[in-house]
Parts: structure tokens; sequence; C-alpha cells
């Protein structure tokens, strides 16, 4: 009997002057402490290892800063707002610089936010921002007009299912700040022109682009399982690229319901997918190609599932059982000192990652899931 | 009698393996080893969650280097000369842009510094420090004409006390590392006007600017308790500026007595207004309004009355019970991955800080802080 | 008997649980896990405390850079990459300014390896580097000519055994890169002059300029015990140069084998000159002036003696000892943090170093010793 009490006083001794700060103490995932805690280290590893594809101006960039807005928005610790100033003033708040890509002014939503938010007048320059997006929705290009050659299929502007993420958003946004709705119509006249082409109705899930689209023929790309291409990380840009385009339209916005109407879809179809151990595997279709959960389409549809419930536009009751289960293991692919792991790479469909995997982006859904985590207020 | 053995032995073997770098081994916090390290841990903190309110150049982080200054001065570490240097050379040693606005030079503290001591000829641009002291001084300027016609008193250049800390340590110092003794004149002319214009002789204080001054009507800005408003950081700006002068003037300069006496007099009340537990409230003269320590302000009276007394110009039997008071409370204000908490946000009155409030100006007082507690040489 | 099992469980569970991360716990140093981890942190600590001595471009920027390609090379960790495209993007791929100086193409080692393995077409700049190449290689210039009048003898382009490290390898890298065997050929030319002039047959050793050459007089500089001075960092960046230059040089140049015979020749020599505790002293031949080891010189020695193993150019079972010997004490002068320590101050003779020096080329050179550990895939 003693000896036993002795034992588990020192067991409890250990266990509690040890792990003061260790992951395994953190049983309660869902407190909002440990979620403020693990976004923050998640945040301070990412800042800590830059990266980019092209520039610090570049999509992977402008992903992993809306996650930091979202993580502002959520928490209002100035540790966000600061990494934001910093990286907007360093950039000289430019675009990247094809005009015409929709990927090149995902940063700008991270620009707007700090200039609507941020608190110094004239600080942020949103002039470069302006000069894109006129140039992306007015001038003449190749891709709008169809005639782009290539087997992908860039016969509209928004060709491939990320771009719903890249800059649809930002029209939204910059419509809302500078009060012009005719960036919001803009967006939507391209915003169907991609649904129309890459929207599978029946698979109730968007292709990558026109190579993923069946068209009836023994080419038409295949998983190994004979199943159509989806991938996790494309469907994530989409359903969380309409989270955040539905938090900033006008509740009376002509066209809502069409986001309204497409996100719910898309959210029971992608919570049907969801694999039981919470983390989506980076082919929807075929989970067994490559069999561990991937963070970046994970985190992406989580935080648009948990957006979903915390703007009641999904049920509670069905939706928060597959959010804690996406969350739990979501945050067991965080390594000790902040790293997210498990992040497929930069690409273009299903693809394997690793523990060890990481992009600024996967940090930046990691942000975003865990920003409407903290707002679901679970303990 | 053998279980409480073994029980005591598992014990202190968890204290003995667990807890090797956490604060609550470092009981004394007063040993040079134990300061270091502090100061250490809040330079790294800092340098990795960069933060500035306009630009790199601007008053927050001249006043946070010039607690870097400060820290390598005390300690040689080349970690704080490295920081010094690589903010400098970033900043292509610019001053920030208002040449009539004494903040914007403030930065310019930490590049004399690396041109004085760094090492390397031709490394330090100072035409920029030049340029904005010489058109600060010399050119016309609608505060300095007095022909301001705001509430804020902006007849005279340094119509703030904040001021005092950000330009005459500056001209101060490139007075003597340029040999020009003018500059030095220049600075005392204007420092008095600011002396004249703010200074409560009555309360031995300094008012923010000239709405804290009382006219002897209705609308004179009060305390909830009816008292004048008198702001830490404010005097914190004064008496730490004293300092910063003091050790850079010539002994013989026929202006020197103005300064000590100030600097004592200011010394001799801000230690009468001292809380119990060591750390100044916002409001000097209202501490209950916001009952709880701030470190900003905390910071530099420390680093002066520290300074004071290193210096011979404090008593320090009267003194040293205050200033370790004070250090002993600054360094709990201190998160243990770094961070300087209880740091009240950019302002010019006493408004309320918490665990949490952090800016780079609040870890450059702690840095300059724990500069004097050093060479304190306490045990 | 039941005391003693509580006591060795609870003792058990209070290293498993609290000495995680710790150094204590990496008993085998040699394990790649236990090295892959040290290097990382390396970098880590290296990249949150940037430091160089003119420029982000100069020679120690140069040489860290060429640790953390080295790095990457051995471990394709993405961490490394990233930090290498970081840097060079900040660069905007530039050199340093003297184009007749070899210190200031150093960086241009890590240009050319993001050239050929980062995986971006047209994201590396590699005119400047060209640019630098061909002025450093066919302008005339004073040294060139034999003009300059110093006691440095600066008879020849590169007449500091140090320039060795910094130009051969990138003109070597390049030739192969952009397929010009030419600057392989202009690369032995001036190899040669320096060789010729610095290299001490006897010794074999490398003099660092002509300063330190014996002429036969009375005013030949001398240790204090009354030996030729020769610099362990000076002869480290002789030897880590000509590895670096092996790697990446046709097997069939017809120059190969002056390459392989003096790499074989100051191998033999350095393993001789190995201290017991396995770090050389800053003096090669005076051991005693400064007695302790020093890590630049040790990391390029241990690098070079490791990639001869690995490359079949000096027996295994003559070199391995020295090596683990080499890398055991290098590891130990790794901080808790990732700081390495033990580096030698810039200079051109030696110095002593102490527990908390350091410098990026420093760390360089521990992760180009690392680098090569790996490969020897020991246990």
């Amino acid at each position: 009997m003693k000896h036993k009490l002795i034992f588990k006083i020192a067991v409890l001794t250990v266990l509690f002057s040890c792990l003061g700060t260790s992951k395994m103490m953190s049983q309660k995932v869902f407190k909002p402490s440990a979620i403020k805690a693990s976004m923050l280290k998640a945040l301070e590893w990412q800042e800590a290892h830059p990266i980019f594809a092209l520039a610090p101006t570049d999509w992977t960039e402008g992903a992993y800063y809306t996650g930091v807005v979202r993580a502002h928005k959520a928490t209002g610790d100035q540790v966000y707002m600061a990494a934001l100033k910093n990286q907007g003033y360093h950039n000289n708040w430019e675009t990247y610089t094809r005009l015409h890509h929709a990927d090149d002014v995902a940063i700008s939503y991270s620009y707007l936010y700090v200039d609507m938010v941020g608190g110094r007048k004239d600080f942020v320059d949103l002039k470069p921002t302006a000069d894109f997006l006129n140039a992306h929705l007015y001038e003449p290009d190749v891709w709008k007009a169809g005639k782009d050659k290539s087997s992908m299929g860039r016969t509209i502007l928004w060709w491939w299912c990320d771009a719903l993420f890249m800059t649809p958003p930002v029209l939204n946004l910059y419509a809302k700040h500078t009060n012009q709705p005719k960036y919001l119509d803009e967006m939507h006249k391209f915003y169907t022109q991609t649904y129309n082409q890459l929207y599978d109705k029946e698979e109730r899930l968007f292709a990558r682009d026109m190579r993923f689209v069946w068209k009836g023929s023994d080419k038409d790309a295949k998983e190994p399982n004979g199943e159509k291409i989806f991938w996790s990380r494309g469907n994530g840009w989409v359903i969380s690229g309409l989270a955040l385009i539905l938090d900033d339209m006008p509740k009376d916005y002509k066209h809502r319901a069409f986001y309204e109407n497409l996100f719910k879809e898309l959210s029971a179809r992608i919570v049907e997918l969801q694999p039981k151990d919470g983390l989506w595997r980076t082919s929807l279709l075929c989970p067994e190609a490559y069999d561990h959960g991937e963070v970046s389409g994970s985190g992406f549809h989580t935080f648009a599932l948990a957006w979903g419930i915390n703007n009641g536009l999904l049920d509670k009751e069905t939706y928060l059982p597959a959010v804690k289960k996406a969350w739990k293991a979501l945050e067991k692919c965080q390594h000790e000192d902040g790293r997210i792991g498990w992040v497929q790479n930069i690409g273009a469909s299903p693809e394997p990652a690793n523990k060890d995997s990481w992009q600024n982006f996967g940090t930046g859904a990691y942000l975003m899931a865990g920003s409407e985590m903290l707002k679901l207020q679970l303990k």
C-alpha cells in the first residue's frame, strides 16, 4: 500500500514537474488556452523558417498570412498583427508580378486586413493591390480569351480550383473595404465560370483543372482504384475560400445563396469523406493511395466546417464530431518545436506527405483551423 | 524511513533533472549570470518578434535598440552587436522621415554607437543622421515658430516630454563622437524650453504635454482622485534620457550642473513614488487607477536610478533597496520564453497593461535596466 | 527489493520524461539522427542570430551558406534549402562589391547550388556571379600585376590562403554548371600561383600570407616556441576548399592529380597534428600558445578528412579514429540552444577563442563537418 503511494506520488511529481510545456500534458486539446498556445508556436516556428516558392509575395505566403489574419481576428494577439505588418512593410505592400495569374494577389488579403484593422492611417499602400485587381479583371488576356492551347484547359481566367482561394476572397474584401460592389460582381462572373467548368455535380467535388475532368475517353485520368481524381487540398482551397468569402460578403448580396449552397453541398461531401482518424488523405476518392492524413487539405476543411458551425450554416450536432476529430488529429501533426508536419509539398494533385514535410501554406491552414476551433468555445 | 528516503531521492532527482533552465531555479535574480541570461532571452525573443509603429527606423525601434546598445556596453556580448549591425545595415542607417519630429532620430543612438564601437571603418553611414540633425535644429519649423494652434501646445520644438529621450541623447553623442560641441549647445537650448514648459517644479515631475499642465481652469485634466496627471513612462523617458545624456556629456560642460540637478531631483521624486511591490503604476499620482506595475516606465526608472548609483550621483544606501525591489519585480514580468510583458501600449498618458502586453520599447527599457543592474555587481 | 524496484522505475520515468531533447541523452553522437538534430539546431540558432562583417553577401556569409549547402546536400532537409533561397533572394543573388577580392564571391557557391538543385527555373540570377568571375579573372589588377607594395606580399591574385576557399570552389562549380571548362583552367592557373607562394613543402602546411613565410632573417615571424606560424583556420580554408573542389571537378580533369595529391598530403599532416582531445589549436605548431580546441579550423579539418574517407581518397582505418575524435569534441562545443561556441573571431593568424565566441562561418564549418559525418553512416 504505502509503496504504491510513494510510487504514485513520485510519478505524479515527475509528470507535474517535467512535462510543463509538453504536448503530452495538453490532453484537453479543445481548451482555448491549448489551441492558442499551439497556434502561437506554429506561427513562431514558421516566422523563424521563412519559405516561399518564388518571392515573399507569392501565393504560398498569401495562404500563410491569410492564416495569420484569421489567427489575429480570432485572438486579437498582437504577435500576429506584428507579423502581418512586418511582412507587408517589407513587401512594400506589393503583389507578386503576374497580373493575370490569380495566385499573385493572394497576399493582398493580409494587406487589406492590416489596412482595415491595423490602426495606422496611410501605413498600408493599397495601390499595388488595386492595380493588380484592375489589370486582372479588365485587361485582355490569353486565358480569358480561351486562346491557350495547352492540355490544362486554360480557357477561363481561373482555370484551376486553387484560384478560388487566391483571388475571390481578395476581391470580396476589397469590394467591402472600398465600398465598390462592382468587384463583387466581377468575382461572381469569373467564379461561376470556374464552377461550371470544374465542379462535378455528381461527386460534389472540384476537379483541380481540366486534365482531371472526364471526357469519356480511355485517356481520362483515373486513380488506381478506377475513381476520378479529386485532390484534398484542391477542394480545401475551394471550401475554405468559400468561408472567407461568405465571412465578408453582404448578407443581402444578390448571389449570396449560390455561395451558401455550394458551401453546404461541399461541406456535406467533405464530411462524408472524412477518414476515421480525422484527417483527409490527399486523394479524396482513393484514400488508400497514400494512406495517411495530410494537413494542408485537412486544415482547410476543418476551418471551413468549423466556420460553418460558428456561422450557423452547418448543423452543430452533425458537424461538430467531425471537426473535433479533425482538430485532435491535426494537433498531433505539430512537432514539439511548433513545426506543422504532414503537409503535402507544392503540387497539383494527390501526392504523399510525411511527418517532417512542411510548407508555409500548411501552417496557414493550421492557423485557419485553430482560429475557428477557438470560436467553438469547447472545453 | 526507507520509504521516505526513496521518495526524497526521487523528488530531488526530478527537481535536479527537470528544472534545469527554469526561472524557478534562479532565486538569485541579482547574480550577473542570471541578469545576463534574462537579458539575452529578452533580446532573442524581441528579435524573433519584430514590431514597429511606422517603420523599422521609428522611435519604437529607436528606444529598443538604445536598450540593445546599453546591453552591449554592459556585457560586450557579440549577440547584441550583431543585432545592432544587422538592423542598421538593413535600415541603410537612415532615420525615419519627419525631420522636424524628435522621435524620428532616436534610432541614430544605435548607429552612432556602432560607428564608435563596432570596429569597422566606413561600415556605418552617418550622413542621414547628420542631415536629420541639421534640418531638425536649423530649419524653420511651425512648432519652433509657435504657430501650431492645436491644444497640445506645440509651440516649441520638443513640446512633449518623450522627446527628451528621443533626440537629446543623440545630439549629445553626436557632439562627442564628431567633436562638435555646438550640437550640445543646441541641445541645451531646446532642452530648457521643454523644461520650462513641462516641468512641474512643485511636483518635481514632467507633464507629458501642455494638455496636462494645469491652467487653473475647471477644464484642467485631472485623475479620478483629483491629482494632476503624470505619466510613468513619460517621466521614464525624461529620467532615462538624462542618464544617457550625462553618460556622454563632458564632465566640464558648462551646463552639466543643470542636468545633474534635474536628474537628482527627478530621482528623489521617482523613488518616493515607488509602490511597495517595486513597480510603478502608469499613473504616478493616481496609482490606484490601474493598480498593477507597468514595465516600460519602471524599466526606465530602474535604469536611471541604478545608473545614478553606479555613477556616484545617487546615494547607494538610499537608492539601492528601491532598485533591487524594482528589478526583482521587473524580472518576474518576463515570460518563460523571454517575452517582456506588462508593457503599456503606445500612448501618451496612463493606460493599463497586462501580463501579455509587449512592445519593443518595453524590451528596450528592460535591457537598459538590466545593463545597470549588472554594473551594480550584486550577488 | 520492492523498494529498489520502485526507486528504479521512478528514476527511469524521470530520465525518460525529462531529458527528452537534452544533449545528456545523446550519448550516441555518431548516430545519424543525433548528427542531424545537432546540425538543425546549429542552423536554427544561426538563422536567428544574423551576423556579417560587411554585408550579408560577404565571405562570412559565404562560408556559412557553403555549410548550409553541404547540410542540404547530405540531408535533403527542406529547412536548409529554404534558408538558402531566402538569403539568396534577399541578397538579389549579388556578390559583395570588390570584384578583384577573392572573398567577395564566396557567397556564389550557395547561389550556384540553388540554381542547380533548387528546382525553380529562372529563380536564381547568376549574372552578378558571372560578372564578378569575369572581372576577377580577366580585368587588370594591382595585385595580379605585382604592384602592391605592402608587406603582405600581395603580388598575386590570391595572396592569402583563405582565398583558396573563397573563389576556387565557386569557379569549379561554375565551370561544371555552365559547362565552361575555361573557368577551371583559370582556377588552376591562379591556384598554383598561391601554392607556389604560400605552401611550405617541408612543413606541408600553408602560410596565411607572405608575412608568415620565412625569408631567413631575424625578423621572420615566429611562435613563442620558435616554430613557424601556421594558422589552423587558414589551413582549414585550404583543405576544406580542396574537398569542395574535388567534389565537383571532372574525374578526368588534366590537373586533378595535383589537387588530389595536395589534399592527401595536407590530410596526412593535419591528422598528425591533431591534439589528443580531438580539436586543433589555433596555432598548429604551437598548440600550447592558446591551449584549447578551436571550432572553425577543426570543423573544416573534420569535414575534409571525413570527405576524404567518404570519397576513397583517405584510408578509412587510418583516418576514421581521428575524425570520430574530432566530431565528438566538436559536438561538445555546441550550446544547449544550438550556438556553436569556441570559434575564433575574424582574423588572420592564431588567436584564442572561448566557450561563447561564435561566428557564422564557425557554424558553417560545423555544418560541413556534420554533413560528412552523416555520410560515414556510423552508429
